[in-house]
């Protein structure tokens, strides 16, 4: 028999607890957002709140919402990075898109895993993800994307995916039997490429001594021939040189590398093109440097952070792959004879587990889908453009006054 | 100059604006909230219902978010996962705490990102995770947590560590020269391992060739003797053992691998251990099982999700690493000389990109200080403890009809 005992519930188990709370703390929200402009852009801890947060003991007993609630306003919310505030220079890490904020709370209501099944959240990620690559110009046909946490690991799936197609070619898998099994592979940076790239090709096995640096010119762009040598080099030293990685807009200078010479030489040396556009790939919506990133379009695969330029609140990065059964090579783990098919089945897609490395997946298409759908393809393009001729303003005034 | 043309602004930049909308959401989840456990645990998604996400286009104008909200709710909303109904007989993903749906509008509404630095999301991780190893009854004193994206990340992160461990035992550094520097790693899991701990091997370069799968006993328990055989077995052949890993509760059954007599074998054989706790390791919560945990404490790296048993929405993981400057060194990219350290320089703590893979991280710890606080540690384990009962009750309900 079930104990009768008593046992803990939540005051918020009651909907119109629940509804009053929500609407105390979307007051809370309302209010920064209303009084950020007129607060400090950041300001340092005092020792004290850091010790407060800190040090908290555990609490035994609950504490009641509302107590929560006031804690988060007096102890939290007083301390922020200071990247919503309009005067916040300390770019890359965006404000939060304000419809995206709301999104939040209604993904967290649904809660779903989006592993994959035959729920909503399901086909509005493969929705949005076709958005994003139609706004960056890339294929849609034949080609798949992920949702994932940020850049980091949009990387690492397509390098993953790079590591996989490589051992393929050469006729072994490297799932199977490591990175030890095969010629040792080398990946081709700039100087400028992103550290997270590194970091990427250490987890991966790689080593960040088989990560060639080539030299980035004095306008920050990787040097093509530079790069082809280091390739040839490798090659003739018994390396097996197997992906590039291109950045479409560096994190320092938003420098965008030669694109189509780089996917020119991937596609000649039979190398993986993979292009970082984790940051500055959205510049693309601003016509007037769209042919910087003229190659782009080209990649194997793509990384790119709609919690950046793109403002939906972090976490969500997102990464394309031009051919998308080698990415379902590499993630899934399901034999070929259960996978479930488009259209077949009990109707589901694909399962997303099979195309990434995560498992439980959170609901952060619907944070994505309305800040995309809420702008429109206008809104966001006009926003990127008002971005850049804020900075020329900017580097203009700066030649002004070379002092 | 700045060209004065019109620029696209979202309708929520006004305050007021914001605040309407944000309350019709919150209307919008009470009230689904509300009529849950009134509605199908679970249907079908209509071919039209897909299709409508599916293939909608790109909007090339901007949504009004009203209309945005209307949509939501008519072609989301009524297609769910079914996780939060009362009758979700699923298991493993939750429903969500009241609580953390409200923290997840709250953390995107100051959208920090939790790299580092010195603002009140990343004081309030440090304490978030140091209360997680105090339910779990892991040392804090010299260890090291952080939050991620699920288990997977979790066990990546632990088993990255491992991996760095290893070499670094050896006389070398899996970091700078690769996999195929060193001899050839071996891991050792159960039968009942979940395939996420595969998964990570494979990305980790090891290779599932090199994963040992020790057979399970009747009692679906690692074998123990068989576990030392297979790592003689491998030391004998030149292979490096070199980390075991051991479920909390395996997602099969739920069954506890004998994880002090793990713990033993890998002190004997210098071996890593990693426990699997993402799904069960929340049950020692409950007294009268918790002596079915015993060693989970002695693990050198553990992976949890509060995500599942104790209902944060998701995303939410958590790995702790024993020795915490070891997880630093698997994962920092910054030269020992500019690192910060607790207490010094600016006075924040250590950044959390150099204790993992991920450069921009969510404000996760929001959703999870307020769930652990809410409840308190006696709320927690009533609800771990009324779970179990229920299970037991199931049981013996089954064991009734034979039929």
């Amino acid at each position: 028999m079930v104990e009768t005992k008593i046992n803990w519930h939540s005051e918020l188990d009651d909907p119109e607890a629940f509804r009053a709370f929500a609407h105390e703390a979307v007051d809370l929200a309302a209010d920064y957002l209303a009084a950020l402009s007129e607060r400090p852009v950041y300001q340092r801890m005092s020792p004290e709140a850091r010790m407060n947060l800190l040090e908290a003991p555990l609490p035994e007993t609950g504490m009641p919402a509302g107590t929560l609630l006031d804690r988060f306003q007096t102890e939290v919310m007083p301390w922020p990075m200071g990247n919503g505030h309009p005067r916040f220079f300390g770019w890359v890490n965006s404000p939060p898109t304000a419809i995206g904020i709301v999104a939040e709370l209604l993904a967290a209501t649904m809660n779903p895993s989006c592993a994959g099944g035959d729920h909503a959240a399901i086909y509005l990620e493969r929705a949005t993800v076709r958005w994003l690559m139609e706004l960056m110009g890339f294929p849609t046909e034949g080609s798949m994307g992920i949702l994932v946490s940020g850049g980091s690991m949009a990387s690492l799936t397509g390098l993953a995916t790079a590591r996989q197609w490589a051992s393929t070619c050469d006729g072994w898998n490297v799932r199977d039997d490591g990175v030890g099994a095969g010629d040792r592979m080398t990946l081709y940076v700039s100087s400028e490429t992103h550290t997270t790239v590194i970091k990427a090709a250490e987890l991966l096995g790689i080593g960040n001594r088989q990560v060639r640096v080539v030299p980035a010119g004095a306008d920050f762009r990787m040097d093509i021939s530079a790069l082809e040598a280091a390739v040839t080099a490798d090659r003739n030293a018994g390396y097996r040189p197997f992906a590039v990685v291109g950045s479409a807009g560096t994190v320092s200078t938003g420098a965008i590398d030669p694109l189509d010479d780089i996917a020119d030489l991937c596609a000649e040396h039979r190398l993986w093109f993979h292009v970082d556009a984790a940051y500055g790939g959205p510049g693309v919506l601003d016509t007037r440097v769209a042919p910087h990133f003229s190659g782009m379009e080209r990649a194997d695969s793509l990384a790119i952070d709609p919690h950046k330029w793109l403002s939906v609140p972090v976490e969500c990065g997102c990464v394309f792959v031009r051919d998308g059964t080698l990415l379902r090579e590499t993630f899934s783990l399901v034999p070929p004879y259960v996978q479930v098919d488009e259209g077949k089945g009990i109707g589901g897609l694909p399962w997303y587990a099979e195309y990434g490395f995560q498992q439980s997946r959170g609901f952060r298409a619907l944070k994505t889908w309305m800040s995309l759908a809420h702008a429109g393809r206008e809104g966001l393009s006009q926003t990127i453009r008002r971005h850049n001729e804020l900075a020329q303003y900017l580097a203009e005034r700066i030649d002004d006054h070379p002092n």
